[in-house]
């Protein structure tokens, strides 16, 4: 089993289009820039909806832009049916995150159509990408994988099921979302073994939220199962529309703290990352940021730890 | 293995002593009630110190009195000398708390003795209490066993001494106590089996702090390695005066709610232990009362699985 573990920071994405404020263009470029220099190879920069409804993600196309010509890094964009998908690719996205709700009325809510219907956009838009010149990294997101605020449960077989029918449209790699940050231990490894069984090694990486303060709970749960994929929002921003009070994703200081901590190598520097924190503040000032190891400082053991690592101790 | 967890309430002595506010003496004994018509079955009601050094906890012998006539309650105080621990059992205290540290420097700075004089203090405690005609049960915090602010690591081995060491002096259950939070999982999983070579079932509890955000997946560490009984803190108040924006205890809340999930038996009603929230935010108002369950609900899903749970399904 491998000790590496990647990080997809989707701060840009899903943290930014849940703030309070509207971080500037310009803002939004040097934090891409500075987590990427903290060592975070794949960042989720925004998303191709409409900015009618997501007004945040707008300026997604010349954010993507200047992302790209950071050396190094795996640029996502997130879009929700064939035009934004085709909207991505056109930008020169290298990944493309897709999300397929297991929750039929979650499915309804967030992207118009039932489950089926955004598997079927899914084939539609795999076929797109590979008759294209250049090749697109699709990953599709099984949201509303561990409960929905809408349905409830959302049992295990129903999602890896789901999984199944995801991966015959050709997609790289699967995610399960806890979307509204519904899930526990128990139910992480039920439903990644349920899925592990439906589709193997096409499920990579879980999105989880903090809703209920279980997150990195829920994260060693997924990396027992042998999940060594994670999302994560710097200072955990972000939220959920349909979890009022809610908070965001798993905090990616807290979860690279962990990580770094249980020997797992990120390949991210924990100083330079609480460090892209201070624009994030300044430009979101009305958004707390949240993390244990931000408030608390990194603890002088986290250093011990690392030196007798190079020392070979 | 069992799948009932015993949770003790510390909130009325480790969260109320590091508080801002002096929560007033009858909100206290209406608190412990209420913590206990919730299900709470031990609650760690005050300690045995000098008043001038906390004077949060000058009233721990009336709100003790009153917390004696709750009925089905265990109450515990804490004590770090033998005078502190013949005041909690005149005072008629269930079970005696005695903090011992493994880091020598956070000996001296906490009780003023090292390590070796703490334990030497415990023996005469354990022989003291042994011949008082009523018995009195004594738990020995084995402190800073994940790491200290002022020494750094602390290693496995120098923990299952040190718990070693205490066992012999006859106390009748041993915590690892992460006094600081710097505790990862895999630390916790690692000393926790090394304890356990030690002394076997004589280790039953951890006390674990969330300074890092890590406190629920070290928890979640503790049960896979069978620990079944884990103090927890209303609102996750507290602190540690070595670590400088450091949050408090793992949040009681949260842990119901992950515990109740995963299947394990708590007895405690979440909804009731929510309700108790209301009397500490109004008793100490500059006090931030943490909790992701409190702030967005107890979701549906939880309803649906106790449901499942008492139909047979």
């Amino acid at each position: 089993m491998t000790q590496h573990v990647r990080l997809c920071e989707v701060g840009p994405r899903d943290g930014l289009q849940m703030a309070k404020g509207m971080m500037p263009t310009a803002d939004k470029v040097r934090w891409v820039r500075q987590l990427a220099e903290a060592g975070l190879h794949e960042i989720e920069v925004g998303s191709f909806v409409s900015p009618k409804l997501v007004p945040q993600m707008a300026d997604t196309g010349i954010v993507l832009h200047q992302a790209l010509e950071v050396e190094g890094l795996t640029v996502c964009a997130l879009a929700c049916n064939l035009r934004g998908a085709m909207a991505a690719y056109e930008a020169g996205a290298h990944v493309l995150a897709f999300p397929i709700s297991v929750s039929e009325t979650h499915s309804h809510a967030n992207v118009g159509k039932g489950t089926d219907a955004q598997i079927a956009m899914m084939a539609a838009i795999v076929e797109w990408v590979r008759q294209q010149p250049r090749p697109m990294r699709i990953d599709a997101a099984v949201a509303t994988a561990f409960g929905c605020s809408l349905e409830g449960v959302v049992p295990a077989a129903r999602v890896a099921s789901v999984a199944q029918a995801v991966v015959r449209t050709g997609v790289d790699e699967i995610a399960l979302a806890d979307t509204v940050g519904y899930a526990h231990p128990a139910q992480v490894r039920d439903v990644v073994r349920a899925t592990q069984d439906a589709i193997g090694a096409k499920l990579t990486k879980l999105h989880l939220h903090d809703t209920m303060g279980l997150g990195l709970a829920n994260a060693l749960a997924g990396l027992t199962e042998g999940i060594r994929s994670f999302d994560s929002c710097l200072g955990g921003l972000g939220g959920c529309p349909f979890a009022p009070g809610a908070s965001g994703n798993i905090v990616t200081e807290d979860l690279v703290f962990m990580l770094e901590s249980m020997g797992y190598h990120t390949g991210i520097d924990l100083s330079r990352l609480l460090a892209a924190r201070a624009l994030l503040a300044q430009a979101l000032p009305e958004d707390p940021l949240r993390s244990g190891v931000a408030a608390a400082g990194i603890p002088k053991t986290f250093q011990e730890r690392r030196e007798r690592v190079r020392s070979g101790c």
